[in-house]
């Protein structure tokens, strides 16, 4: 019943130009979005950047579409990162209109539109490489991969600006894809290699109301894992051959979750973007057809993710090999994944369950993912990137040992692979969106980003501002403007580390609080302007994690909030591990403003080992340790890797 | 001074025909090798075992002889476990004589015979797969390799019969190489790929006292890391083809040992077999001829390995990419590689490092290597062995993380890469040779294994009888016999792990003991018949690591004596990680008849979390583990993984 009830809830989030955010902690992203990384990212697109990864994307654009002779270079997605860019660039257009980005932006437009072939197809690999054997081989060549963030950045740039010349070649392309997939006779019964097109697809659905975009994305969905298997049956078609050599299809069924029908599905396994591009989509469906069944798939996927896969940066995939989940509380630190991109789904994927269940939980964990592996994934600077987010380093050990080679220390100015900056950028520059959500009759705040949001409650007009300083300080002051007293519920998230909350309502303490699935309820005629003081208090505390989890026994971290803290070389000295945290230490938190323009740093009692009193044998009996009394001084998470090359510790042993 | 005069002392060691093992626990190993080893492998050896992986060594010998029709099948150096069957085969004739063994060993080199060309060149590979390409891929191609295999396995058999027919093939093949390799003008400048001959070459030498082997020895060992590159050189003129292309030649120089002159080089690095192999014949040339820079080196190396590089099992490899040495106190548990091979490879360092300086350190690490890392490697009933030796095995995640799927559990039958089995075969059939040393009046007592032994000292016949409980009980019962008074010192090794020690001749404790670098030395005239009781207290003992090496912070293991001791599924339930030692816990140790046909096993409190009153969450704030007691059982390390697929432990959380 609860879950009818809650598929019957249509709810709207803010558009971007609604929304206009004022936080200084989120505006220095946004800006470094803005200012830094789209044209940055232009360059890259455009071979004008030295000594970082060539890209050509652009330049594949110019061949396909005959400007130019030439190659074909980079990966077999290499559309894909122009798409990101365009949607990236679309949100910033959104929020503050630029004519100059909106003409780089038609020029991209107008070398995709003559790239389309006169069918529809666009993809730049195939035109330039092998025009002949298009949609010969969907589980390695990305073509549907492409053909979605073709879509999500049409749709992006229709919001932003109303023009629908990139939204016209989109739904063009995806008539070309209708007519060579689907259920009916003659039709391939195929679906993507890499998942992503299915969400788009909904989004495209969701902006023209075309049934037949949702149908084609419930037909990728449906189709996947089926008997005969697809990948195999194409793969014999075309010979045998491998774009990827003894790569992509030895990682097995799971890689691609294709090894069952994706309502079966009950574990997450796995490439893990795939993976939450996949959920992502099938927490679409599942809302807009009310289909229980695949809610009932979408709710065992997520808690098997955030209650056994998920690492406390909201870092998913622990293994590198195959960029996949592994198994369950096999969580380890050194070796983590924790690819970029996979947090950025599993933030769509949070967002889109809460817009079917609105519980907190679903913004406990999009708010944990954002503020530790999201943005720890870019510099300060926004040049450089992590693609894969450890939650321990020693430099050392990336460089001698294979088996974590896959992390880079320091942040790489840009990838081969260039998937994730684009991906951050297209999220960090939408996060308007997931700060609130509101039906006919209730308001949801969701995050608590200082911001201003106008909006309409069942036909009234209402401007709420809010002014936070969460999540260092405990104050959320929350002003609601209406022109004439307007009743709806005000819900406001009580994210799950606060210490405990308090409400005032111009200047009077709420006593009896309705709180449901995670939110205060205020339900009351706004007057006007109203004044709400939320009061959070979060305290830093010690966290640890469920005994399964091998890499952590006998240690803790530190969270103030959402905010998780570590240890670095460059405050604590180097072998990391051989520092303890007391386990009755204090944890102090302080605000520095000379250490990288300004962070809350913690300070902690503990010890380091005195490793001369251990001496030069390698194993010693009946010895203890001789501890040396330390301050220990931790800095957020997302700070770390921002003062050069050095070891860097989430997890530390605690001793009495 | 110290170390010239260490080179003027000339050791012999015992005949594998001289001594007797009398020991339960060593005859159970030996007779396994003679009982099913050297038996099973044979048929191994002749594709007679269906359900293990494809010898064929065999059979390449019977094609390259001309007597049978066929392909090549097999790793590059397939002949390599033919010779290391021959010289496991020979010890063990050497012991006890078996004519059918002898008729299976010469039927064997017929076909070696056979298999000679004219010039006396014999690898089989190569004759039936690139006659024409001999000599043109040192890196890669295992020739010199092989053929340091057949010299040892020659010199093994001529010990063991007096029978010179392979040593004169060997021989044979050896002038050859030597026609091929040298400073001479027109010859190549070339050193092999993996290590072998070097160390072949000098018992080779031993044996015939001709120089010309040691002095091959020592130009291969010279030239070896010289510029310019020999592995570029040749790959140059052979068309830059690879045998095994990206594989060998992209593991870099250091691989093999090649990234500096040898006399250069002062850190283990590498692959482990290669570089013991090689310290191995660097020590022996140190020792012939007197060359201090050459032993400097080799005590850099042999103690970067032990005090920086060597897991308490005696293994060495910390690193399944190339096999290889990672960094130093760079130990993880659960990735160890810790070849068979490898430890095999430090037992012959270690011992030619003793031959040099008596000091009992050596024979520390060769009992701490010989009673952990090399009995374990092969299971109770003789039939599967380890290639990796783990320290850790979680077996979920060994089949689902690619970092740890080169861990094998249980042990395998047989290999592809076959090298370990006959490795550990024709070591513990000579393990005699490792009990004592003796020079014209001294006598090392190194290994306290029951045995008698009939040694000529200075002239005089002497036996010795050894009846020790060590290293499960306290006593060692020592016989000297001589048929005359005797004059020589009897030094007893004190082994490292002792508590405490007490001497009695013949019923009179010992007052004033000399000590020399670990000995006892009991200078006396040995009177005809005279008794010595030797008590060597070890008490088990907690054990913990250097504070470098990350993996083991905050754990202890037990070791009594040099037994290693470790937690199995089989006694403790999954999920070991989850079990903490009390620190003020006592360890008794208790002989079980029943388990795995009686075992000391050390029992010790400890607690286990309580995973259901952590619940479901991933992570929580400010939660203490609630611990449940219970009695820890350890068994030793070399017999674990007997009793089917489960989880073992080696370091284990410790907890006041």
């Amino acid at each position: 019943m609860q879950q009818e009830m809650s598929f019957l809830k249509l709810l709207n989030v803010p558009k971007i130009r609604d929304i206009k955010i004022n936080s200084d902690f989120w505006n220095r992203y946004i800006n470094l979005i803005k200012e830094v990384v789209v044209p940055y990212q232009w360059d890259i697109l455009n071979d004008k950047v030295d000594g970082v990864e060539k890209s050509s994307a652009i330049r594949n654009f110019k061949i396909a579409a005959g400007l130019e002779q030439g190659d074909f270079y980079g990966m077999v997605f290499q559309d894909s990162d122009v798409y990101k860019w365009l949607e990236a660039a679309s949100y910033v257009l959104e929020s503050h209109y630029d004519e100059e980005l909106d003409r780089k932006i038609n020029e991209v437009i107008d070398l995709i539109e003559k790239a389309q072939w006169d069918d529809g197809y666009i993809n730049t690999y195939f035109t330039i490489k092998e025009p002949q054997n298009r949609w010969t081989n969907l589980q390695e060549c990305h073509e549907l991969y492409c053909a979605g963030h073709l879509i999500e950045a049409a749709v992006a740039y229709y919001n932003a600006t109303g023009n629908d010349r990139l939204l016209n070649i989109a739904k063009k392309f995806v008539d070309h894809i209708n007519s060579i997939f689907g259920p009916e006779e003659g039709k391939l019964k195929g679906y993507p290699g890499h998942q992503e097109i299915e969400l788009a697809l909904i989004k495209l659905y969701e902006v023209t109301k075309e049934e037949g975009y949702l149908n084609l994305a419930r037909y990728f969905i449906e189709e996947r894992g089926k008997d005969p298997y697809y990948f195999d049956l194409e793969w014999e078609k075309r010979g045998r051959t491998e774009h990827w050599p003894g790569l992509i299809r030895n990682f097995g069924r799971e890689y691609a979750q294709t090894h069952l029908p994706v309502r079966k599905q009950r574990e997450a396994v796995g490439h893990a973007v795939r993976a939450t591009y996949m959920y992502s989509a099938m927490a679409d469906i599942a809302r807009i057809t009310k289909d229980e069944e695949l809610l009932d798939t979408c709710k065992a996927l997520f808690k098997d993710i955030v209650t056994r896969k998920m690492y406390i940066t909201g870092g998913i995939g622990a293994s590198a090999y195959a960029e996949s989940f592994s198994f369950e509380y096999d969580l380890p630190n050194d070796r983590a994944y924790a690819e970029t991109c996979a947090s950025v789904g599993l933030i769509f994927f949070a967002h889109r369950m809460f817009l079917i269940e609105q519980s907190s939980h679903y913004y406990d964990i999009i708010e944990q993912t954002l503020y530790n592996n999201i943005i720890a994934s870019m510099s300060l600077d926004g040049r450089s990137y992590f693609y894969v987010n450890p939650l321990e380093v020693v430099p050392r050990a990336c460089e001698k040992r294979h088996d974590t080679q896959h992390v880079k220390v320091p942040r790489q100015r840009w990838f081969g692979c260039a998937c994730c900056p684009p991906n951050v950028a297209r999220l960090l520059s939408s996060i308007g969106k997931y700060v609130y959500a509101h039906s006919a009759n209730e308001l949801y705040v969701n995050l608590y980003i200082s911001n201003e949001y106008e909006l309409n409650m069942n036909g009234d007009e209402v401007k709420i501002y809010i002014n936070s300083e969460y999540p260092f300080g405990d104050n959320v002051f929350i002003k609601i403007d209406t022109k004439k007293p307007v009743y709806f519920d005000l819900k406001l998230r009580i994210p799950k580390w606060c210490e405990s909350f308090k409400v005032y309502i111009n200047d009077r303490e709420e006593g009896k609080i309705v709180k449901e699935k995670g939110y205060i309820v205020l339900s009351r005629i706004w007057n006007g302007n109203d004044e709400i003081l939320l009061k959070l208090t979060t305290l830093p505390k010690k966290i640890r994690s469920h005994p399964r989890v091998r890499d952590n026994i006998g240690k803790i971290t530190i969270m103030k909030g959402p905010i998780l803290y570590c240890l670095e070389e460059a405050d604590n000295g180097p072998n990391l591990h051989e520092l303890f945290i007391s386990k009755d230490s204090k944890l102090e938190l302080k605000f520095e403003p000379e250490i990288l323009n300004g962070l809350y740093v913690i300070y902690a009692d503990g010890f380091r080992i005195d490793e001369e009193d251990f001496g030069d044998e390698l194993y010693r009996d009946e010895y203890e340790y001789k501890l040396l009394p330390v301050k220990l001084k931790f800095i957020p998470y997302y700070a770390w890797a921002n003062r050069g090359k050095g070891e860097m510790r989430v997890w530390i042993s605690e001793i009495r």
